[in-house]
């Protein structure tokens, strides 16, 4: 039942990705250049990631607020690195209520503008803090390719922004953040990533260092997937934000900011999806066991109404396909869609109190007795396919994950193929671009246990290394 | 324990909203001019609101999009009426990626031209339809006004668009959603709103009719509440959203539209709220108990941390206010936010095996047995809470609601004590307009059932009546 409509992955992935996310129905171009509608399907899949982290958010404390839209020029400019990095990426309103404006606005690319303005005015004392808000927004960046969920000019994230009396909590957040997301992807999207801290060359513009999420995709090309920032006081300086501390001395605050964004979808497609469409984890699928009954009888429907019934009592999301398709034709639809796990309920199984499973990641045909406990056996499954997925992509990762020595090495890698390349650095960004001429080859991270090396050489250089980088082809 | 931070209701209403709004910390004006920072308090309302109202939408089988944020004008522009109406409030962006754009782009004041244009991509045949669409999103309107929740240049709001096979079906979406935002009113934020249809001069843009839940706040301004719209053909003719029908014949798709914004909280506020801060109904309150304790020993401790958790088990949210603030502080806090329930565990009164339980909406202080079930005292009292402030704002709605038989008589009351006015109506919008002239006063709405009057004159010009009008001074 090999779709049709889905070119094969390890012919052209690229095309491939297209497929699926047409066939799965998750997006579509708009009419707006560079920018998409996200259908039904997809949505679904974000406002599941929306629940599990905003749950985890709220549990470590931090609140949801909303800033504005639009952000004036002056304001946006006033700490230099920040408009410097997003200059050539904002979208600017220059008319408004039928007059040109005298300040033009630009689309917030991101908010540490706006939440710095806010907390100038709302920090006093050391009382006060910390403050730990987040916002779930959409923001703008004109990009000129388009790539649905992995880069558009619009996008949908969250943004975390938060405000600490001292270095060390602010520190602490940003890493409690960046595990929060490394724990998000490992437990419920599946993903082995791997976390570290970003070179200065590729960190947030503004930030004094940032972290990041790297995963590793079935072509051996890395994506980055979520940021944790340490600003230090760049932006309190800069918006003066000061508090009266323990010593009742007025010092600048501390902040730190961290976002995800609709580009996980990708990468959730990229990890694991076939060609026979999207594959998803049960932990994060919108809908997660579809029934589909194979002749229209008493005994077929009154199972199917019993199961959903069960299943849902159990916060298992399940629906019966009772449309006037065929049954292959059902089939095939749950499978482009990524429905974890299809139970067929047929007229002729059920005269042997049969019934047919068949998992979306294997794709096995399972055959259980209708005497069996259907909560168990499908809590059984999602646990089995949950741990498949993550294992699958782990040893493909691993198959894909080297070592190399010098520029020869890494070349050799790169061009036979791509994954993630451990080699040590010297810490100069003349060698980081000298990486760059072979293929685009970019450091992804410096683990966080390999900041500092004793005894290596540079593999650029051959002076000493610094730190170990992951090396990698970006999305 | 009057709040000396808020004005007098009956003094100077306006005042009076502004200064609950900082007081309770729910909203704060922002470097943008027109556009308002949402702070954690008034964005935990907003997050209510959507989980309850997004369980409805659901379960009467809509789905959650998203569309893109901007508009090229020349999309816009298709469908006439729609451009016209909004064309004085919208902003454009005509630089983006350092360039100037060869066509404008407007933010989004409303989505019916990039969901019509999605839909015509989408919709073939009958088999494809009703689809049932719904977006949670921001939106944009060059106000010259901002009154926080109820006027600002940027709100949050949803939109539901939805297309349909035929005439009848769409005309029963229209309803069905009117319903559900009257029931939500009624039900969770206990405002007894009225619903009806709008006059052709008051209608949405572009719509065949627009129905709206009106309320009546305190002060008796009238408020536009929610708005269910029917596009029947009108959009599907200017974006050719055509389907093959039963009959296999090509026909053009009906239409709706339908949406609530965080203006509900503006409602909340000026209904329910008095001079000691912030008043919330239970089933609206993001914070529905506060646990107080007074005096630091174990006894009090324990028994505040096993309320916490009994209530929490129950789905009751509910915090421990542990702060170093004094009790009298504690209180004050815990009234000007609205928590409808504050319990109060003092050293002294358990010795006696008592605590003292206060209703924000009376202001009662209550005794109970700590030998009496805490979920079933807080319950009982949620449904009183509840109640209470519906019954309330009826008797107060209904004592400010008149009828008047011409335009003297509506100009009495008007000048005396604005509210709803009962009044009949020729159908001619020159009389519309001379309503106007008293205080700004226009039709609200025909209510469903007085859609056509056999027997009586039109208020203004004494002609027959064709139906009868609520009327009222609008926000």
């Amino acid at each position: 039942m090999k779709n049709n409509k889905i070119t094969s992955r390890d012919v052209d992935f690229a095309k491939w990705y297209t497929d699926v996310v047409n066939a799965a129905k998750l997006s579509t171009y708009s009419n707006t250049k560079g920018c998409l509608v996200i259908e039904p399907n997809g949505y679904a899949i974000w406002e599941k990631m929306q629940q599990v982290l905003d749950y985890e958010f709220k549990k470590t404390g931090h609140k949801n607020v909303y800033m504005p839209l639009l952000i004036p020029e002056n304001l946006m400019k006033k700490e230099g690195e920040l408009i410097e990095g997003f200059a050539p990426e904002v979208a600017w309103v220059t008319e408004g209520g039928q007059k040109h404006l005298e300040e033009r606005l630009c689309i917030r690319p991101t908010s540490e503008t706006l939440f710095s303005d806010y907390y100038s005015n709302v920090v006093k004392s050391y009382r006060d803090l910390p403050l730990l808000y987040n916002q779930w927004c959409n923001v703008f960046r004109w990009e000129k390719e388009t790539r649905p969920f992995l880069r558009s000019r619009e996008f949908l994230w969250q943004e975390g922004h938060t405000v600490h009396a001292t270095k060390k909590e602010a520190e602490e957040e940003t890493l409690r953040m960046l595990n929060i997301y490394n724990d998000f992807f490992h437990n419920y999207l599946a993903i082995p990533s791997i976390i570290g801290k970003k070179t200065n060359k590729e960190k947030f513009a503004g930030a004094e260092y940032t972290y990041t999420v790297e995963a590793l995709m079935y072509n051996g090309v890395a994506l980055q997937s979520g940021t944790s920032h340490y600003f230090g006081q760049k932006f309190s300086k800069a918006y003066d934000i000061k508090f009266l501390n323990k010593d009742n001395n007025l010092e600048y605050a501390y902040q730190t900011s961290w976002g995800v964004t609709t580009r996980m979808i990708g990468a959730l497609i990229m990890v694991h999806s076939d060609d026979y469409g999207l594959v998803l984890p049960p932990k994060i699928a919108p809908n997660q066991v579809v029934i589909i009954p194979i002749g229209d009888t008493e005994e077929v429907n009154t199972l199917a109404n019993t199961y959903k019934e069960i299943l849902n009592k159990n916060n298992i999301s399940c629906y019966i396909d009772n449309s006037e398709k065929t049954p292959g034709f059902k089939f095939a639809e749950a499978e482009v869609n990524g429905i974890p796990i299809r139970i067929e309920i047929g007229k002729r199984d059920l005269e042997n109190n049969n019934i047919t499973i068949v998992r979306r990641d294997t794709r096995e045909k399972l055959s259980y007795s209708t005497n069996q406990n259907i909560v168990e056996i499908v809590t059984d499954l999602f646990n089995k396919i949950q741990t498949n997925l993550y294992d699958k992509a782990l040893i493909r990762r691993n198959s894909m994950t080297f070592r190399a020595k010098n520029l020869d090495e890494l070349k050799n890698i790169m061009e036979k193929q791509p994954g993630f390349v451990h080699g040590l650095w010297c810490g100069d960004e003349a060698c980081e671009l000298k990486v760059k001429e072979i293929k685009g080859t970019k450091s992804r991270c410096i683990p966080l246990d390999k900041e500092h090396i004793d005894n290596g050489k540079c593999m650029v250089c051959g002076k000493d290394a610094k730190c170990e980088v992951v090396w990698g082809i970006q999305y």
